[in-house]
């Protein structure tokens, strides 16, 4: 037979297992914290009609997206999970109850070029709360509780959840006679981390065509910096001036009114006017989120307030706000920096069951009571010499094995091996689940900070 | 605006969020129960290299294909999950330890003709344990196990996992002067439950070209039944007169030699010598698995053991063993048939807290309080009138509702309110956790039996 070469298309992820463990905990993590603020999980197809993905339409996301024909039909790849929860709105209005507050962890498709650490394919885990007519500023003041448990969840705490709202940049620049220009500015604005204020300022200059005294009032206003309460008071030096900028300080005073009721410590929350994300449609309060020993990678997750979700498939105001992490960039980010937990159990079991009888009898039996004590338990069902099945059980990174031959079958126990320690115990199988349950540490986190 | 009628593609299921839960639970089951065996989480990408994921080519298989071109590539959605493992395991055979038990759940797709309760695309479930050169019989016997555990998590216990060997058939077929047909015969004897004995004893004649006697023989062995032990002491009658057939038989005990230890119950196993699964790559076990009560819905867990996995990969001898679940087509006919239990809790949240007071803070605080007891609590965060969100608490079906006014918050309680009787109780945020906690059975089974 010809031999086809395997491989996996470049821009794909596929990982071994003792990753695919970790990355599997991240999304459980996700999953259960999400769930428990009372997100329900949606899962619409990965396939749409292309008519209803591009209703959008235009730019970078026509030329990424993969569009192909079956049929008579036109049919394209979903590339985010926004429109599909859209058109899932619309389509479903009457059998929903809003606010309607939806999860997703799906996989979208973007056929981008390929570059180092750039995916074709990858996870984003969404959450959104859709209002129908409005949607109270209280939902805006949840979802920094929501990514502080997430980024908790996953064991970091040297976070940094940045908050701004768009009005008051609107407002802001409106009060300089700048609101044509907002949209340019923001753009430009948000690049301050990356080229610092002097670039920022030329390009306000001679491609937004601003003053130098406008440039000078907005370097100014994003230089404002401090606790949370030193930058609403210094905002509270430009209310009264412009309807938008009052609307959008009273949005970002509530959002920050009730963090400590929320568990949001100060320090992993930080109003910031720089942030203004450069996705038009958010009209309110957005967010960024910054691991703050790993400024490199970007925003870990983002996302802000919108007026109008699904305006393209329905006559209705439909008022949400949400955000996204990228998950397979942030996991690819995080084990090519070496934050990935090596201490995370990545076996795919806790303990293998070897038996050392020519009856396989008591061995079958002895893995079932462990599995009913709650462990994740492999037979080892291969006729090998007694090193080879060791040799298996360190290939395999399971952290206990455990021996059943006739002395154990007579006392009713068995032994159990520590692999990492090599120390060995005689033990009931419930005591042999005691221990292994003890040393297996299921709860330590996923992500180390060094 | 112009609208855009949404739509979601006929063929892809998308499902309302009580469904969906129901749905997550079979997932969540599935998982866990699979992940308890050993199993380590597998996610390949769902487009591949066209060439590759042919590589068997032809038939039904290519007409199905989604495939389309992107910049230079052949591209195609997988169709299975048992191609993108062979490509995995082919491609990372260096880095795996064998034997290699991988679960995945994932979609796949195939553009089949759209009608009624057929999928385009839809969640395979699957177990595959893959062994470098041989594979232990043991392995083998482990399947049934897994699989009454899946069945006996969803709630069911009137099921049967039915088991045969292909080598058994093969075998006695030989002894019939017919090896060179047995494809054709099991073909055919795979119909008998559909078409019944007489109609495959014309096909068997007229089509397959077999003698009356050869027909007579065939119908007579198929004919067996019994418990297994009669079925295995009546198949010894036909042992010594071909290699093959005792290969088959001494497998078929091996299997069935530790149900008991293996925790499976008789009556929810049965030797059948009718089973032969049509496809040809199984060269040994079987298995196929009925609902008592629904045979209409046919096989729901079907797979085998296999001898060579990767061959269009790698030169290497891998054989396997493994399931597959067609979960989506197995929830639609459940749904259908009103199997899904209406008690399973269908609800994003276990309690809705609604703040009674302007300021919403003690309320954000106990919705806090509760989520760190473990519940899956929504924070109500609309201004509306108490009957309207009374009204959204029912429409969402959350079965608590938590009220907070000056008096509860006074007192450090809260009110609990009941939805289904309309009880009302005055408790701490710990005395409510665990009312809630109680009354939310969350382990309640997913499927009902009638």
């Amino acid at each position: 037979m010809e031999i086809i070469k395997p491989r996996t298309l470049s821009g794909f992820m596929e990982l071994l297992p003792d990753k695919q463990l970790r990355f599997e905990k991240m999304v459980e993590i996700l999953r259960r914290t999400y769930a428990s603020y009372g997100f329900a999980p949606l899962d619409t197809p990965a396939i749409e009609d292309a008519k209803i993905l591009l209703a959008k339409g235009g730019g970078e996301t026509e030329k990424q997206i993969y569009r192909f024909q079956k049929g008579d039909s036109d049919l394209a790849l979903r590339f985010d999970l926004t429109v599909p929860l859209a058109k899932y709105v619309a389509l479903h209005y009457n059998d929903l109850a809003f606010p309607f507050r939806r999860f997703q962890i799906s996989k979208v498709y973007r056929g981008e070029r390929a570059q180092r650490g750039r995916f074709r394919e990858f996870y984003q885990a969404d959450i959104d709360i859709i209002g129908d007519g409005k949607l109270d500023i209280l939902n805006e003041a949840e979802i920094p509780a929501i990514i502080y448990k997430v980024f908790r969840g996953f064991g970091l705490s040297r976070f940094q959840i940045r908050v701004n709202n768009r009005k008051i940049l609107t407002g802001f620049y409106g009060m300089l006679g700048l609101a044509d220009k907002s949209g340019d500015i923001m753009r430009t604005v948000d690049k301050l981390d990356k080229i610092g204020p002097d670039k920022v300022r030329v390009i306000l200059l001679e491609d937004c065509g601003l003053e130098e005294a406008q440039a000078d009032e907005i370097l100014k206003f994003i230089a404002i910096r401090g606790t949370n309460g030193e930058v609403l008071s210094a905002l509270e030096g430009y209310a009264g001036k412009n309807e938008v900028f009052d609307a959008g300080l009273a949005e970002l005073k509530a959002v920050t009114a009730n963090l400590a009721a929320f568990g949001v410590p100060e320090e992993n929350f930080a109003v910031d006017l720089t942030i203004a994300r450069g996705l038009d449609y958010y009209t309110g309060t957005v967010y960024e989120t910054t691991l703050l020993d790993h400024p490199e990678i970007g925003s870990v997750c983002s996302g802000g307030r919108y007026d109008n979700l699904a305006g393209y498939y329905i006559e209705k105001q439909l008022p949400g706000v949400g955000i996204s992490i990228g998950l397979t960039r942030l996991f690819y980010v995080l084990d090519e920096q070496g934050l990935l937990n090596p201490a995370l159990p990545a076996a795919p079991a806790d303990a293998l069951v070897l038996p050392m009888t020519a009856d396989p009898g008591p061995a079958i039996a002895l893995a079932e009571e462990l599995r009913g004590c709650g462990l994740r338990v492999q037979l080892y069902c291969e006729q090998r010499k007694f090193k080879q099945k060791l040799n298996y059980a360190d290939k395999l990174g399971v952290p206990f094995a455990v021996l059943l031959g006739e002395d154990e079958i007579a006392e009713g126990k068995c032994s159990v091996k520590c692999m990492a320690t090599g120390e060995q115990r005689r033990l009931s199988p419930q005591e042999a689940a005691g221990w292994i349950r003890e040393e297996v540490n299921t709860d330590c986190p996923v992500i180390l900070e060094k």
